[in-house]
């Protein structure tokens, strides 16, 4: 038991929970040996769910216990770079959910942080171990499809989320089209250019109060060449839509929604089947525990994390520039934004 | 016999050909009287294989038959505008193939001959008639799906045409963006504001060199909000790929392409399906043929055409807006477009 | 003009009346010069329609007129046997519906006075000509998907017949199941020599009452071991359900029906798709076209027909084994039948 | 960690071993308390994986051990029938891997053990706990579809087992088959009372040699008139084929195979797919776990079990009707089967 990993889990909500059950019960190489939140009762009940030993009230009480190997930060964006910074300093591997912080200048010194110290940091785009997107990018990684030339990303959730949620959640392209973004980069193995952004409030008004948008087209540059585009809604109806579309010169690949049952209804109405996977947790479920245990192994056989720093800045910056072209209406280069956030720390 | 609307045909060339076919075969109400085209052969051809009983050396010809009751225009695109206007002053119903004309001026001074004299006109984007595109029209109209919200189009071909047809063509967004600027009005029922072009060259360097583009992502902005793309490339290995998807506030709608059977074959290697139709005469071959018979209808019982003069003016228009976006790297109002044209008009 | 296929068509009932288009609005080398029904009104409407310039009271006069070079038999199927023999008599060329009679006796005694005069015989069979089957076939005598071993056909109608048309029908495997027993041997290339019938009165108690049943489940053991399904219903609440799958050595093929469009609606209740095609003019309008086409190029070529007499006779002998397989509840082999067919011949 | 069920696992194989990980790794409220094998070193090596505590030499030290509530059956069939005799007697819970045994006699003396003691047995049908079969079961149940007329399962292998294998398999019906046999029971709600099997050797003639078949289609007839299917083939070379198809009164219901992945792959070749699961441990590993589930809580909540002793033993009886059937050349009724069963035993 002991040479199993020890981790350490900050924050006991939704994907806090996904995590530490994951460790718990369906990866053996390692354990999940504390965990604090905030509220000190939704640890204790995970803790009990799981059979944790260690309930710490505060988090420096993780990053001081010597015997934790590495630390999942699954607790609110605001303190995501802070968190990193002090647990490189403990000398804790990382895995960090996304997105690592709304700016620059935070993610920027974090990083740093890890690099000094050389622990491991893994950001949670668990999106890229989807089956379905890992076959994407398997077929334009091995030239099934040829070149690429046209990318289509549609993410649409089913539904909105509270309006305080939207206020908090640093606009539409931070908080959802952040993992697209993510996606992008990952299924054609190069970086964006430039960005050019249509968005209009379509759902909900009350969203449109709030400053955000809901609904967006965006149109990505690559530096190769390639044109992409991402479909954002925050309302679909009919379930949780995932879907990815390549054109390449040789082929073309796309995938479907998954659904609950491969079952086909034919009645004197419709030939129909159920409805999509609706929430999240079920329709990712596969990756968030494949993400998981492929940071345990990069921290336990000491390779790369799939995921890694850098992978956690660059969609950042993406989003940034998205919402510059949003305001601005017209296109707008990475290195803009990029740029005014250099500029920015320099001051 | 003697009732059947007299149709004569201007063009015996591959289009010509199959309108001329539609109306002999397929169309009881209607009947072809004559046919011209430069090449005598192609129209004495024609003629045999229809039993057409006047074959004709020159247009003018067919203008001036009392016995023709409307005209097909499928000559080359220069001459549509000046033959709509003579069929128009001659009397003659007219139905010409798209586009109308690569320029305003020619449009208007066509369309303003129609409206003169009153003889009706249908521009020929056929793909309106298609069961599919229809089916999502009728989804849009009726409420099905709600308020759209995003609109997609893909519009692929099976390859580029030659490089000698592409420079005289206008351009990819005249030549063949043209039917999608149609179908987006078309399928929403509104017009378009503000195009957003991002465009390159990556299947042929040619197409490049003689001054165009293959491949295209389109960002329409509606008049009510809703936001379109259209997916353009002139090399779909796999076939004619003709798509569309809307998702509105209570659904979406989205369409497959046509197969030439309904069969999957499952081996060791695949389960797979035989590629789509590749030609564009048999993926549409029943829109030809119910574009016709409107027409036919429109004149026989004096109703509206399903596509007026308008509807081949403002794809124009579109056309026009998107070379200008992509020049010049920003969004531009279709406004911009149509205001430089009238003021083109008035010098 | 003068040069094209002079049919005549005898019955200008439903399917009379699609074989008569067909001729004349699709078929550039066959005209139809002559029509008759029992019902002279519906001959002449017909006739109106198609421009068919004779019009004849007496299915004889057909006959008797020598500028007819064929003629397509299309009246009740009680009539069929009679007059092929009528018609090979007087020289012409013959076109008939399925099945050409329920008795083996008037079936041979018609194809032996085809035999004798030496005209051709195409039998209705007309889902050969669809494209989905023919998929089928090609893919098995190709070797695409290796040795067959199992095979299904899915045949079921959207409703059942008015009772008075089951009391005159033959029974169910006479009139329904007698396409797919010509499916099975078509697609296999095989012939069938045993078959086990295991059927219920499912639908409507009123064709139980009639002495028929309306769901069956056939068992077919062709020569070379292969076995088959075949799966009927009187009624499929959802459309025409018209469906093969094949298992080979290398693989499998199966098809799907056919649909209006290729649309998939998606909403908070479901993923679905309008219904497939309900009415068997609408689900086989081309291979009606095709097979009327193929008679006429076999005439005119003097090739073989594709449906000859012996395979419009087998069919007969499937169902007669099919119904005494019912009705003694084991497996009959084809040679009981034909053996007690042969017998009462020689009676 | 007292309150959880103890369970001992008989038979470290391959499908012990999933059991063993299913209850370890997904299952909080049970343990694995102790693994027996033959082998002590396929024993030995589950016990390390799972961190299970003891590890017996022998079964009967299973049954000894009064920590353990419940067993898991794993061994070979031959074994079954008495393991579950010797642990009734011992007062454990029982989940039994099927099937039961070959032969009435055995099945029955060990339901009668299991009676008598009044333990908890399960048969482990896992196909009934599939998302594809159980929404199936549903809509039957729900009247989704209406009373059922005709069922179909198709249910083919990748490839046949070793003939070493088949020589002790006791039969393709009652290897392969009887997993069809409990499907078509679980889902129609409703016993089967005639069974006609037609079956051949088409994939290997060891296969014959060693008195078996490998492809087999038989007809079974329920006690309420609906009529039945099942396709079975020893080699299916695209993989695991595994889906069912009801028609009823109101509509059909039918589910297609389980893929890796939704993506679809165009090129000019064909429009593609990967290949379905192949492996039925791939294909069913959600069933096993729900299996083993459903069996805790049955124990832990005193329910009674989803698959019990009659499910297990009424499979057996309908494979020694398909046999009977297929020697024999005619339908067989179960009665006849079970009726020489019961002679038998009293001899």
């Amino acid at each position: 038991m002991s040479s199993k990993l020890q981790v350490g889990v900050i924050g006991a909500g939704r994907i806090g929970k996904v995590h530490a059950e994951t460790i718990t019960f369906r990866i053996p190489d390692a354990t999940v040996a504390a965990v604090t939140d905030p509220n000190g009762t939704v640890a204790e009940v995970l803790a009990q769910r799981c059979g944790i030993p260690k309930v710490y009230a505060r988090t420096e009480e993780v990053f001081a216990d010597p015997a934790i190997d590495a630390v999942l930060i699954c607790s609110s964006t605001n303190t995501h770079a802070d968190l990193i910074t002090q647990a490189a300093k403990a000398g804790k591997h990382i895995f960090c959910e996304k997105p690592v912080d709304h700016t620059l200048e935070k993610i920027d010194a974090a990083l740093e942080a890890v690099a000094q110290v050389g622990v491991k940091l893994q950001v949670g785009f668990n999106r890229r171990f989807d089956s379905n997107f890992a076959r994407v990018r398997e077929a334009i990684r091995s030239g099934e499809i040829g070149t690429p030339h046209l990318l289509h990303i549609i993410s649409r959730d089913p539904g909105p989320p509270p309006i305080s949620y939207v206020k908090v959640s640093g606009g539409m392209f931070l908080d959802m089209t952040i993992h697209d973004f993510d996606m992008a980069r990952f299924l054609m193995g190069e970086e964006v250019t430039e960005i050019y952004a249509s968005a209009a409030v379509r759902v909900d008004p009350e969203i449109g109060k709030a400053g955000d948008v809901d609904t967006a087209l965006l149109v990505l540059r690559f530096a190769n060449g390639t044109i992409g585009t991402i479909d954002n809604c925050r309302q679909a109806p009919y379930g949780y839509d995932q879907r990815v579309e390549v054109l390449g010169s040789k082929g073309s690949i796309a995938t479907d929604n998954v659904y609950p049952n491969r079952a086909v209804i034919s009645t004197a109405e419709s030939v129909r089947r159920d409805l999509p996977l609706h929430f999240f947790m079920d329709r990712y479920l596969d990756s968030f525990e494949r993400e998981v245990r492929e940071f345990v192994e990069a921290v336990t056989h000491d390779r790369p994390t799939p995921v890694n720093g850098a992978d956690g800045r660059v969609p950042v910056v993406m989003a940034l520039a998205a919402r510059k072209s949003y305001l601005e209406g017209r296109p707008v280069r990475l290195s803009e934004v990029s740029q005014e956030a250099h500029e920015a720390m320099a001051r």
